[in-house]
């Protein structure tokens, strides 16, 4: 079975088919949050330090770091993005033990996403671009790291699912050259909005279903996109993702601070037997009747890993 | 493509592939209801009433009727079902225009029903039982109705997958002995509770799929009983309907009256293509709008249809 392996400093993290579902948390990303790219400009990581604690708390298993944003002192992202990469990992890495996803559009902060991280993170990402190909495969290779693959490539994001799929395909048959295994791509199929193309979501689901078994790689998605333009939103996340992990898909880039989504993804990975005797639900469930006493998702989530900790601490410390 | 069609005084309600999933009312049933039962002894159907109006605002497209009370007056429902049921079913149908579905595991009961009924009800149920088949069988044929068929027979319910697809197939092929065409059987796989079966929701979804490509039957099921003897139940129902939607479910038999559990529906047909423009996915936005401001999902769903007959009336008087 295909098995995408993430660690941290001391964290093991498996993408795979017989895997819980795999939260990718997306917070941590000045695009389109100028209060958080204006902390970012002026040295300021507080936002940063609270969206890691926060998502892992709610149930990230991996953390998505985006350093794109824009000085106004200097708008050349070559130069202010790898060092703003390399000091957002290193808190980051300070405060929580989970395995990091380095998301960027600029070769030199990759890079600098790739010495700075512990363990073995997930990189984010490669297209089917020609130049993208030839300039994230060899850094891909040299660190030995998983990537993730979005699928589209020189014309663009086609309508057509089969088009995608094989964009899909020459990626990984790219970075088979580069010596690069099928199970270290996690393949973005590309989630169009379910308001404007009427055949969105099945087309994700046959996608989600033939890359897993004509590939055999993991995939991804930006889940929340698929009720874009939508009213209550949440109600279709909630649905598309019990729907996508049933279909086969693995992960996704998400915000793990939303109770609704994480609900439908917590129920989907016990009925799809990865949550062994309901463990994980029960917990959940704990959670929200915290919730309903009146606490925030974000703080109830936090109250109950803490107490499991203490209860972990306490069985350590009496074993 | 397989389609069940069931008829109403006037309206047709169509079980299929490429249709929305059917949602059939299952309030109207004393099993369980001590306060319903008394009241239906008493002659008092006030509740069935608030049943049947509740159900078809919150989304009902078919209504179970189920008349197994054991009066405490007379303990033989040979005797006592026959004419509740016809009683039952003539309230219903002065209320309401929407396809029955009769249900009863007394033979003079679904013959007095399927007299009863205008159009074309769902028979609930035949199992492979084979008393059973050769009971209900011969009804299904000289009604001409389509029959809902539960994967047990006269060994039991088998916890084997495999055995419940065969005796399916079983039901299917006596059903062809009498005429009854695959499309009139509408199979239910029989869901066990996920929280004492771990492949519980899995079995579901890998027999749904078979029984619809092997067989070519639509489904249905009692969904709810997934989540049976868990905390958060809801959570888990509204997991389980999207992800077996997408497995190729096509009906269940459960209580419209939960938000929750509709919301899950309602976005699933959207993501499968069975809501045109997102229609009702918009309309249903709107009942949730209410339910915000204060009113019950009931209240809300029926202020919102009868708003939209006003519409439609409008539009027809304009027409």
């Amino acid at each position: 079975m295909t098995r995408t392996v993430l660690e941290s400093k001391t964290k093991t993290v498996v993408i795979g088919f017989d895997e819980p579902f795999c939260v990718i948390g997306e917070r941590i990303n000045p695009t389109g949050r100028k209060k958080l790219a204006a902390e970012l400009e002026a040295g300021n990581f507080s936002t940063v330090e609270k969206d890691a604690l926060e998502q892992v708390a709610c149930g990230a298993m991996v953390l998505d770091v985006n350093a794109g944003v824009v000085y106004n002192s200097n708008p050349n992202p070559n130069e202010t993005e790898p060092p703003l990469m390399t000091k957002m990992i290193e808190i980051v890495q300070g405060l929580v033990d989970v395995p990091l996803c380095i998301d960027s559009s600029v070769p030199g902060a990759l890079e600098a996403g790739l010495a700075a991280a512990q363990g073995r993170p997930l990189l984010n990402s490669v297209t089917g671009e020609e130049d993208r190909l030839e300039l994230v495969l060899p850094l891909v290779k040299k660190y030995n790291v998983p990537v993730v693959a979005i699928s589209n490539d020189d014309t663009g994001i086609s309508e057509d699912p089969d088009v995608r799929f094989e964009v899909a395909k020459k990626i990984v048959q790219r970075a088979a050259d580069f010596g690069i295994p099928a199970h270290d791509i996690v393949v973005d199929p590309l989630v169009m909005p379910v308001g404007a193309m009427a055949t969105a979501g099945r087309q994700v689901f046959a996608l989600v279903q033939r890359l897993r078994e004509e590939l055999g790689v993991n995939t991804t998605c930006g889940a929340s996109n698929i009720s874009f333009g939508l009213p209550n939103r949440h109600g279709i996340n909630a649905a598309f993702l019990p729907m996508a992990i049933g279909a086969g898909m693995t992960s996704a880039i998400m915000n793990p601070v939303r109770q609704v989504e994480m609900e439908a993804i917590r129920a989907a990975n016990f009925l799809m037997n990865h949550d062994a005797n309901g463990g994980e639900w029960i917990r959940f469930a704990k959670v929200l009747e915290a919730v309903e006493g009146g606490m925030s998702f974000a703080e109830a989530s936090a109250a109950q890993s803490q107490a499991a900790s203490g209860r972990r601490g306490g069985r350590r410390a009496r074993g």
